[in-house]
Parts: C-alpha cells; structure tokens; sequence
C-alpha cells in the first residue's frame, strides 16, 4: 500500500504519528499542498475530494480520509492498541477522537482557513469554492481555547485524553496544538494539566519529524 | 444503564435508530430541547456540554456523544453488525460516518441553527454563547446538495452508502434528510439513487417513531 502525503499539513500528520506509534513503515509520496498539488488530475482520479492523505491498497481501493486510515491501519497491527481495549475504553476514545477533531483540529482549520489569503475562496476543502467568512476567524479560536479549558479539566483526571493510555485522541490533540501555531494561538499558562501532557507527548519519538 | 433522549431531535435518534437496529430495549429519559432542559443544573451535572443523548452506566459513567453511545452499544451487541466486520468493511463505515456527519447533519445543523430565531446566540451547541453568521445559512445549504450528489454517485454503485451492508452511516444519512425537512431543504429530484435508498431506509421499521 501507499500513503498520499503532506509532511506539513495536520491531516496527513496525524496518519504520519499513528504509523510511528505503531512502527509500521509504508511507502509515501508527497502531494504539494503549496503547489496546488491536490487538484492535478492525476491526484483527483485517486481522491475526487481533492484532500490528503489518501492510502491506497495493492488492489486500488482508495481510503480517503485520516481517521478512517487509522481504523484501516488498527485492524492490520493491532498493538499497541490506539483505539481501546475494553468496550467502555473504545467509546470513551471514539468520542474523544470525535472532539479533538470537531472541536480541536476543526476549530483552528476555521480560523486559518477564513483568514489566509492563500485560502481565498477555499474557505472549506475539496474542489468548490466557498468564500471566507471573516466572523470565523475569532470563532474558532474562541472554540480551540474553549476545548482546551475543557480538556485541561479531563488531563486533572487521567493522564492521556481519554484515560490512563495513549490513544488517537491524543494524536489529534497533538497535532491541533501545533496547527494551531499557525494562527499564533498557543496553550495559556494556567492551563497546567494541558501544558504537561503537550510536554511529555511532544517527547514522544513518533512525534518528531 | 439510561439514555437521555429526546425524541425530535437529530442526534438521539442516532442512537434510537441504532437501538432499533440492534434489538435492543433500554430506559430513557426525555430531556426537552424546547425548554431548555439541556440547561437543567440536574442534567448538566450529567453532560457539562449540554448536549444530548448522553448514556449513564449502571455504574455512573456516562457517555455523552452520540457516535461514541453507538460504539459502546456495538461493543455489548455485536449483533447485526453495524460497523462492518473485515477491516476494509470497518475503514469505509468509519470514514462514511464521519462524512455523513460533518458534511451530512453538520451542514444541516449550521443551516438551521444559524437561522432559527429560537437559536439566537447558540449558533452551536453547548452552555457558551455563540452568535448567528447569517452567511452559514446558505453555506450548510449549499455544503449539504454538494454531500448528496457526491453520495448519490456512490448510491449508484452499492446498495448502502459505505458498501453492501446497512451501517451507521446509513443511519447518520437517513437522520439528516429528515433534519433537512426542517429547514425544507429536500433530495433533487435528479439524484435518482439516493432517492431510491431514501424510500428503502424510510421503510425499515427501526426509521419509525
């Protein structure tokens, strides 16, 4: 299989952490987000949405979205588990992958994407166009500190998002809170749960490079 | 274990139809949206985002999304399956819930909550105040027709939206056509596949109620 990639784009990065957490290597090749690289036809015919990553299996089925790569990648290489052992652990990280993504990578692509001019009229991805909404930019930095808040109160409690193990919701934590240098907003001080966890997760071997 | 519920709204007939599908019979508890019962003191101690549906243990754990309450349920009900059972099968549901939700019953939710007077200043969901955009009325519109063609395409090539077998996707796509009625938003007419699986769906019992 082969993984359509973007090293510095959120998406992409959060397949890039699963696989070295999970020590898998796969062949990749990067698509230029800079260059408009999404939109050539030849990348079109593999993912009609226009974003990455994309896995491709050796028998041409297409798997076009992050999360769904990462269920894929799971049920191949089950250790470490990523997703939950238990039933209750599986629906405590499914719900806590949901928000980190909604609420946490959603939140800051809101604020980015409405306000760089590289986005004009690709305020949503894929091949329409949308217009900017300006209102959003101040909205989805007031939803990131908003979930951050939140978020610091479940670190008090445990030491990963979703509990006492390290798991996908942690990914998607990880890379909202680089993302989200992009717009120049950063984790506040008091927030000193969430500032701990982002020390000790950014040590992580899988979440350099 | 109790789910909190309320019956006309989008997300907790998620879970009831889900229910519905598995067979399985559970108490439940209404919480009335109208009258702001999310807000009741007694039910934010249960679910601090006010949101419903939440699940309460019999231990008092609670489960407060709706796509995480499903994944329990799948967990203590593997039967029938609805999230797939070979690891493409699980990776396409997974990826279709996603986008049957984001680009499914979140258009529709930020065409009618960014519109409806009820709504002012909860333009989403939770105890922070959030303001109206009026040029996210015709956006969730217009994201939510782009959704339909693109499923519509995949209608014509498998019965059900993530392949051959009904899936929580299935369930998340027949939940936003009805939300779609409230801001009478209805499937064109030229999308002869979805309107074909609309019928099919509409008519299972669990669509009922």
């Amino acid at each position: 299989m082969k993984l359509y990639d973007c090293k510095v784009a959120p998406n992409p990065r959060r397949v890039n952490v699963f696989l070295a957490e999970k020590g898998i290597e796969i062949e990749k090749e990067q698509v230029d987000l800079m260059q408009g690289g999404q939109f050539d036809p030849a990348y079109q015919a593999i993912n009609p949405r226009c974003v990455v990553p994309s896995l491709v299996l050796d028998d041409g089925t297409v798997i076009g979205e992050a999360a769904a790569i990462c269920r894929y990648l799971e049920e191949l290489h089950p250790e470490p588990s990523l997703y939950g052992r238990t039933p209750l652990e599986r629906a405590r990280i499914a719900m806590w992958e949901q928000r980190t993504l909604n609420d946490g990578i959603g939140a800051i692509g809101e604020a980015f994407r409405n306000r760089a001019s590289a986005f004009k009229d690709r305020a949503l991805p894929g091949p329409k166009k949308y217009a900017q909404i300006e209102a959003l930019i101040e909205r989805g930095r007031e939803r990131a500190l908003q979930f951050w808040e939140e978020v610091d109160g479940e670190l008090a409690k445990h030491e990963f998002v979703a509990g006492g193990s390290f798991s996908v919701a942690d990914i998607n934590l990880l890379v909202m809170i680089d993302f989200a240098k992009w717009i120049k907003l950063e984790v506040p001080e008091n927030l000193a749960n969430l500032r701990r966890w982002y020390a000790a997760v950014s040590a992580r071997p899988s979440a350099q490079g």
